[in-house]
């Protein structure tokens, strides 16, 4: 299988899990599962989610019984996307060039969505995950969903960093929080799912980590480079708001090739893989070498 | 022991538990650790996790066990009020006689203060539980605070009904989401931390659906007949609003009526529990007795 069609194919079984876990848009009240599903299928490309069934195939062969888990890292991911994009936080009409859900639904309902995709990811890992590690997985996602190491205390790093003068060690510890915390957590919660022993745990820890970094570097990099239509948001805000970025504290050239080593790096943590990892290694070239 | 030195005793353990469970203030990213903080200790008084406990002494006699767990629902409480006093929802400049989280950190942090809070009682239930029933509880947490049939269900339902003709069917089916199925809740996580048998789980249930429907009855009651200073939050907005109530459906005497009825069988859903339930039984005529 060629990987088009594998990331179709997985993508497709995202989707489709996706749909069978969040409430249908007709069950009362149904103005809040409308907007939880508009988020939900605007356009994301899955990273999470497939990072995580890779890393199962990794492990064990196959990602057997790691989709449901996979998805949730996506009701993450998407609630806070949502909370992001409000008028109180980052104020983006756009996203994945679709209006944002607080201008289709209105901020009350928007900060109501976010937050029930926030529950909803706990509720589906403490009632529909087969597998005896429901208890794992909820500590790793909420872990990195939080305030310390995790993706809340990025964001507040985040904010309070605007203006601020750039530098080094704040920048990748608010991108390791921010970003990495839960791009490391999707590879984790695969392993789990998949029974990796210490070592292949640590590993795929240690690939989650390198790409995570990588991840950020690409797209504070884009923010600077692409037009607004490619990103399907609006583009130079980093600037614009004076955040902390790669590019702002290495320039662009050395943030580029920072990122090519943070990719070289996750290659080599998959060694004791070998060939099971393909996949694995697939997406860490597509999320340094992509364009949006 | 008088219920005064008993609750004065529970709280106290109540709030050492809250504070040894939330990152301290001096924990990067500080601020978002002293939002969560200022929104914890404003006041409340604790009924989520005083019900909790109370339910667990009325099956094995004491609460041993279930104080992690019962804080974990105040920390869902909190984190509920915080995102419905935002200017998008409520608009409450006042809680509990002091500034909302927003009105002191900002609608941003208030968001994600929120976010963290919900996210800290995943957390804390995968993490920090040592009794085997940790994905009960998160099970029973995040379906009592979901979408549907839930707490943020119960709220959009509240939203969407503001200025609709008043409705018996819809009024009840609000608020046994709204506030019944958190106070619900509480009950039953006591219940699972002390290993009720069914018996004892269906009847703990049906209690807290009583005084989950008498404690909405009497928060509208108050709202229509104490002042705002007495209630330290803003009075008469319900009918500002044009919300569905109790006194709106029922009149004021009929809902008074109706809440000592509810009442009347809480007391009756304790009866298997004899003098082991007695703490159980105070709570519910506190609730219902309250002037604030």
């Amino acid at each position: 299988m060629s990987l088009n069609e594998y990331l179709a194919a997985q993508v497709h079984l995202i989707d489709c899990e996706l749909d069978r876990l969040v409430p249908p848009e007709t069950t009362p009240p149904a103005t809040i599962h409308r907007a939880m599903r508009y988020s939900l299928f605007a356009g994301g490309k899955r990273i999470r989610p497939l990072l995580c069934l890779a890393a199962a195939e990794a492990v064990r062969g196959d990602s057997l019984g790691a989709l449901t888990a996979a998805c949730t890292l996506e009701f993450i991911h998407t609630y806070s996307l949502i909370h992001d994009d409000l008028p109180a936080l980052d104020n983006d009409d756009y996203r994945r060039g679709k209006l944002t859900c607080h201008k289709i639904f209105g901020d009350a309902m928007a900060i109501l969505a976010g937050d029930a995709l926030l529950t909803l990811a706990f509720e589906i890992l403490a009632t529909k995950i087969t597998i005896p590690c429901g208890i794992r997985l909820i500590a790793e996602l909420s872990t990195a969903a939080g305030t310390v190491g995790g993706m809340i205390g990025g964001q507040v790093a985040d904010l309070e960093g605007e203006g601020q003068a750039p530098d080094a060690a704040l920048l990748e510890s608010i991108h390791r929080a921010k970003t990495g915390a839960l791009l490391r957590a999707s590879v984790r919660m695969g392993a789990i799912c998949a029974g990796a022993d210490p070592g292949q745990f640590e590993a795929l820890s240690s690939y989650g980590e390198h790409i995570g970094l990588a991840f950020q570097m690409v797209d504070d990099i884009l923010d600077v480079e692409e037009s607004s239509q490619a990103l399907g948001k609006t583009a130079g805000k980093d600037a614009q708001q004076q955040k902390i970025t790669f590019p702002a504290v290495y320039g662009l050239a050395e943030s580029k090739r920072m990122a090519d080593t943070e990719l070289q790096m996750a290659h080599a943590a998959l060694e004791p893989f070998g060939e099971s990892a393909r996949r694995l290694l697939d997406l860490a070239d597509l999320i340094v070498r992509r364009k949006a």
